[in-house]
C-alpha cells in the first residue's frame, strides 16, 4: 500500500524517502523473499544493517562452527584447499556417515543443498495436490508446478496461530489433496504442534499419498533427553507416508553453506537417488555434516543451543506485556509481531532499517495474514536489546 | 571380470591382492562413478593417493583461484564468515551479475549447483526420450526417470571416436527421440565436434524439443579470440531448443564448491525458476561467480588456460607414439587409452594406485566402449611424468 497515502504526518527527510523508494524497488524485484543482506548492501551502499533480524538463526551455533572449524584448518593446512578443489562425496555415502548423529538409518536419509532442496524433490515426486496451512514458508507453495493442485488451511490470529487438530483433519479430508504440508514450529508464527495433536494427526492422515512435516526449528521449541538432539525423524518409522524436512540453516546458523536433508521411506530415497540428487552436495555442507558426527561437537552445540534458548525466552518475555506491537506466543527463535492500527509493515520495516540498520521481516507478501505483520529474528542477548529499543523508538515517533 | 582368472601369472603380494579386493568392492558400491578421493582415502587408509588422475580439472586454476581467495580473505576478515553464514543470493540475482561474464542475456542463464544439477533439470522438464551417444558422462542417461525412455548412437574406437554429422542425425530422426544430448568435448574420449559440424547437426535437429550441449571442456579444445571464454553460448540465440550445460569444476578445478550453469531460451529459464532453483547456489560459489566477473581473474585465469593447454599438449605428444597403450586424441584435459589384449583395466588402475599412488578412471562401467579402457586426467607438467612413468611400469611387469 501507499506510504504517504497511509500516514500523512511523517517525520522523514528526503534522503529517508528515497531509500525507502529503493528497498520498495529491491524488495518488489525479490519475489516472496526478503533480498538477501548481501544484494541489499550492495543496491544500498550508505546503509549500515548493524543487525540482521530477518536471518532466522542462531549466532552462537555460528560462532561454535567457526571455533571448529578454524581449529580444524589450523590442524590441516589442506583441509579447506580440498573442500574447494576436490569432489564432495556421493549423497548416499554422506548419509551413511550421518545417520548415527540423526538417529535413522541411512536408507532413510536423503541429503540436500539446503531444505529447500528437499522440498522440492518431495513436491515434484510425491504430491499432486498440496494441502498447506496458511500463513506458512512460501517454498511449499512456490516449488508447486502448473501441475499441482493447492489449498490451504487457515490458521487463526485469534487462537495464536494454533492449528487445531480436528478441524485440521476435516481440512484435509475435504479438499481432496493427497499431500500435507505441516511446519512445526510453523513459520512465521511459531507454532508448534503439540506431540499428542501430531500423532492424533498423523493418525488419521495415513491415507495421504504424502505428509512433509518440517522441523527445521523444531530445535528451538522441542525438549530432548541429555546429549539427544530434538527431532521427530523417529515418526517416519511408524508412518511411512512422512517425509521430515531439516534445514541446518537455522540451528547451525550456516545458510551459505546450503545444507539439509529430509527423512522417509527407503523405497523414496533409493528412487530420488535414482533420478539425481547425486552430487548435491558441497565439500563445506559435506564438513559440517561430519562435524555433526562428533561427540564433543554436539555436546557443545547442546550447550550454546540452551544458552541460546535462554536468550529467546527474555526476548519473548520482553515483548510478551509490550504496549507497542502484539507479539504471538512463538516455540521458535523468531517472532511474529502485529503492528497497531494505521501503521504499515513496510513503513516500520524501513524505518527500522534506515534509522537503526535492524533489518526485520515485512510480512506484507505472506498468504494467509490478515493485518500488518512484521517477523523479528531473535539473536544475541546483546542485539536483542537493541531490536527491541529500534522498534519501540519507530513505532513511538511515526 | 575376475581379475585371477585373466591373468594367471600375476605377482603380486597378499596385500596388494588384500588392497585389490576393498578396492572392487569400494567401488561396486559407489554406482557409476568413480569413489570419491576423500571416500577412499577413509576407506583404504594405507593407499596414499600421490596423484588424483581421476579428477578432470586445471590444476593452475585451483592455485589461481586460491591465490585471489587468500587475497580477498586477508583484505576483508569477515568475508569468510558470511559466506558461511549468510544466505546467498537469489539465482536471478547472481545470474544477473554474472551475464556480462559469459555473454549472454541474465534471462537465458539458470545458475546450477553443479552441472549435474543442470543436467538433471532440463532432462525431468524438457525431454521425455533421449538419445544419448555412448560412451558418454554417466548422468546423462543416470537422470533419467522410468518415464524416460533412452536410445544411443554409438561412436566407434576405429573413428577416434568421431560423430558422424549424417550418421548422428540420421539416428537421432529414426530413433524418434524429442531431446538429444551432446557433449563437445566428450567424456571419456575427448572428442570435439568441429563447428561446421555442430552447425549442420543444429540446423537439422531443429525440429527438436530439447538440444543439451554440454560445454563443460571447451576451454581446454577451442580456441576464442583474446580476452574471451572460450564458448558455444550464442548458439541458443539461433536455436531456441539449445541448452548448453557448463560445469566450473573442470576449468577452474574447484570441483568441491559445486558451480555450475545452464543457458537456455529465457521462456525456459523462468519456467524452472518458478519451480525451485531459487536458492541452489551456496555462500562459495556466488563468491567464485563474482570471481568470474572481475576483469583480472579472467586475464589471469585466460594465461593458466594457456600454459595448462601446453602440459595438454605435450602429455599427449608423449603418449601418441606409446607402445603399451593406444591413446586416442582428445580436446580435453583428459586421455581415453585402450589397454594391450589380456590386460583387464580394473586390474591396471588398481596397481598403479597401489604401486605407484596415482588414481585413475577404470571405464569398465561405461556403457559403448567395446574392450579395456583407462581415462587419464592430465594434470601439471611434473605429475604428468608421473603418470606416464606408472602407467609404463605397470603395464610392462604385468
Amino acid at each position: 500500500m501507499p506510504i504517504l497515502a497511509t500516514t500523512p504526518t511523517l517525520k522523514i527527510s528526503s534522503h529517508e524517502l528515497s531509500q525507502i523508494r529503493q528497498l520498495t524497488e529491491l524488495k518488489s524485484s525479490s519475489g516472496s523473499h526478503s533480498p538477501s543482506l548481501t544484494t541489499m548492501q550492495e543496491s544500498l551502499p550508505d546503509i549500515n544493517v548493524a543487525i540482521d533480524a530477518c536471518y532466522l538463526s542462531n549466532p552462537l551455533a555460528t560462532d561454535l562452527f567457526w571455533k571448529f572449524f578454524n581449529s580444524d584448518v589450523q590442524m590441516d593446512d589442506q583441509l579447506f584447499r580440498r573442500i574447494v578443489e576436490a569432489y564432495p562425496a556421493q549423497n548416499a555415502n554422506i548419509a551413511e556417515r550421518l545417520a548415527p548423529a540423526i538417529g535413522v538409518d541411512s536408507s532413510r536419509i536423503l541429503m540436500a543443498n539446503g531444505a529447500t532442496e528437499a522440498i522440492q524433490a518431495i513436491i515434484h515426486n510425491y504430491a499432486s495436490h498440496l494441502h498447506v496451512n496458511v500463513p506458512t514458508f512460501s517454498p511449499y507453495y512456490e516449488f508447486a508446478t502448473p501441475g499441482h493442485q493447492i489449498t490451504t488451511f487457515q490458521s487463526h490470529k485469534e487462537d495464536g496461530f494454533a492449528l487445531d487438530p480436528v478441524q485440521y483433519v476435516d481440512s484435509v479430508v475435504k479438499s481432496g489433496a493427497d499431500a500435507a504440508i505441516l511446519i512445526s514450529p510453523n513459520n512465521p508464527d511459531g507454532y508448534m504442534i503439540p506431540r499428542g495433536d501430531l500423532n492424533w494427526i498423523l493418525d488419521r492422515l495415513s491415507y495421504l499419498r504424502t505428509i512433509v512435516l518440517d522441523e527445521s526449528f523444531l530445535h528451538f521449541g522441542l525438549d530432548a533427553p541429555p546429549g539427544v538432539l530434538p527431532s521427530l525423524v523417529s515418526v517416519t518409522e511408524a508412518y511411512p507416508n512422512v517425509s521430515i524436512v531439516k534445514s541446518m540453516s537455522k540451528d547451525f546458523g550456516i545458510a551459505g553453506i546450503r545444507a539439509g536433508y529430509a527423512v522417509m521411506a527407503p523405497d523414496r530415497v533409493k528412487e530420488l537417488l535414482d533420478h539425481g540428487y547425486l552430487w548435491n552436495i558441497n565439500g563445506m555442507a559435506e564438513y559440517f555434516f561430519l562435524l555433526m558426527t562428533r561427540r564433543n561437537f554436539i555436546t557443545e552445540y547442546l550447550g550454546v543451543l540452551r544458552e541460546y534458548r535462554g536468550a529467546v525466552s527474555r526476548f519473548t518475555a520482553r515483548t510478551a506485556n509490550a504496549d507497542y506491537v502484539t507479539a504471538y506466543p512463538t516455540s521458535a527463535n523468531f517472532q511474529l509481531m502485529e503492528l497497531p492500527p494505521g501503521l504499515p509493515a513496510d513503513l516500520i520495516t524501513t524505518l527500522m532499517l534506515v534509522r537503526h540498520g535492524v533489518y526485520v521481516r515485512n510480512c506484507d507478501d505472506k498468504i494467509g495474514l490478515d493485518g500488518e505483520f512484521i517477523r523479528v529474528a531473535i539473536r544475541t542477548e546483546k542485539e536483542n536489546h537493541q531490536i527491541i529499543s529500534a522498534l519501540e523508538d519507530v513505532i513511538s515517533s511515526v
